[in-house]
């Protein structure tokens, strides 16, 4: 993750939930000046309280340049949307996930913003065009959506509507790039972008597996925990199956195609996660972790996602 | 990985390639007398020396409780099927991959093999119900499908036939286990087993929104080496979207079942990975890393996959 930006820019930030706060800490932690609003007042109070602890906590494991309080300083809370946008570079909208609110945010922000400032929505369903098309700076709108929580997971998702300015895309992507996100672009807007495309097709799989009584769901877990994700925490699928067949890619490919192609027609058409096959997935999750102990194992996955990122930075390193 | 098992066996293995060779590591450094036949004594002589540089890098990564010759000093080779498989608790085919070899092989390990030893095939296509049919012994028959390489990746799929003995599924679990693997159990034949449909799942999708224009190969990588494959690296599907909602798995699906079905359907029915799509990936790849890079990049995946597993032993270590 970056030090601090050569450039200092200011950033508004529009919404201070799970995803608003851990954008906080990406910009305050890249150097930026972050103005942060959301309507409901004491939401943002706990956001700055949450992202004291989660400082800490990058801190403490060693993935932060800088003193937690000196980062955290970077970061004030303000009244309105005007306040959020006005000087920004770049303003992150990650409020309610609901077309009539991203519309009415945008058109606030796109009034209020700087001409040149970008404006990105953290949605991670709604395409760009649906909540930009009337607005006159629709040519720097844009979604960037990242994956939970931003600050542990560096992937964002740029989507462009096709009146996005390449140049604003390309701003967005240099700003998150230096920040220490990886960002991709989505050529065309598409539902669920990339990321949650490849996840719901392994997803629709598990699923159907589960289902049709092939494996339990503590199986397909294993499968994937212990055998399939941990190439893919380093390689992508396509550098996975370079890897795996004496003359790469393609010789993977005409050995396997066929097979795999087999495989996805014997389980088409696809079929929807039914209401008692969730309840019986939950129920194999609940005895496996009660409800009352999601919000600690949440925070361990956001414990092994900190460890995962220190190991990444290093990964051949031996541990003491 | 593990220590000595308590009760050393005595292993068959039968072929000493890429999969093979990986066996007599997982196997002799659980502790247990690993007996070696390929057809081509020359393979085997390879193997040897190939397992004695793999035995050297665990060790360096800090991966081996042993001393490199102790565990390599538990390979013997052997000149015959009968030699493998007399006095054998269990064995392991890792041969070539066609119905009419697996076949073959199996008929003569029954005939060799004491009665109450397992015969597992490592095959990744290949149903055990096609191959031990015939065979008197068929009840203490089945598939152990690893991910390659197995000493370094340690989930591996039970397949058992329809007669399968549920005890031989059992036997062969606890061995597996025991040597630091994880076995997972197919409770029915399926043809891709678990882990290869859900590979095959997210492949088809990276195939389509590639050939459809939605990103790029290597942009497709990174959504999932620097997004989705983070947290499944450590754990799997399901449990990643029951800390994915304030209220699990079942308020997950509730969310945004109806949005995944939508994007399955809107990419079905499967489409074949094309000869030409095929080829446009391949040259993205072979720009990244040419064809003479491709052994190198296998071994720095391989020590990847070494730091990986020393990650996931003490992952909220501090590294040195």
């Amino acid at each position: 993750m970056s030090a601090n930006a050569e450039r200092p820019a200011t950033v508004g930030l529009v919404g201070a939930g799970l995803i608003g706060r851990s954008w906080a800490i990406v910009f305050a932690r890249a150097g930026h000046r972050v103005r942060l609003y959301d309507a409901d007042g004491a939401a943002a109070e706990a956001a700055l309280r949450w992202m004291a602890d989660g400082l800490g906590d990058l801190a403490d494991a060693g993935l932060l340049a800088e003193p937690a309080a000196v980062v955290a300083g970077r970061v004030a809370i303000v009244g309105t949307f005007a306040e959020a946008a006005a000087g920004a570079d770049y303003v992150q909208e990650s409020a309610a996930e609901t077309l009539e609110v991203k519309s009415a945010i945008f058109a606030a922000l796109d009034a209020a913003a700087p001409a040149e400032a970008i404006l990105a929505s953290s949605t991670s369903t709604i395409p760009a065009s649906a909540f930009t098309a009337e607005l006159a700076g629709r040519r720097r709108c844009l979604v960037a959506h990242p994956v939970n929580p931003p600050h542990l997971v560096p992937l964002v998702e740029l989507a462009p509507a096709p009146w996005t300015e390449e140049s604003a895309t390309a701003r967005a992507r240099a700003l998150l790039a230096d920040a220490g996100q990886i960002p991709i672009v989505v050529r065309r807007e598409i539902e669920g972008f990339i990321l949650n495309r490849l996840q719901g097709a392994l997803l629709n799989e598990a699923f159907r597996l589960v289902e049709d009584g092939y494996a339990t769901p503590e199986d397909v877990d294993l499968a994937v925990s212990e055998g399939l994700g941990l190439r893919w925490s380093f390689m992508g699928p396509f550098e996975t199956i370079d890897l795996n067949a004496p003359g790469g890619l393609g010789d993977y490919v005409r050995r396997y195609g066929p097979l795999f192609h087999r495989m996805a027609i014997a389980h088409s058409p696809p079929r929807p996660w039914s209401a008692e096959l969730t309840r019986e997935i939950e129920a194999e999750r609940r005895k496996a972790l009660p409800a009352s102990g999601l919000a600690a194992r949440q925070a361990w996955r956001d414990r092994r996602l900190m460890a995962l990122a220190r190991h990444k930075r290093a990964p051949e390193r031996k541990e003491s």
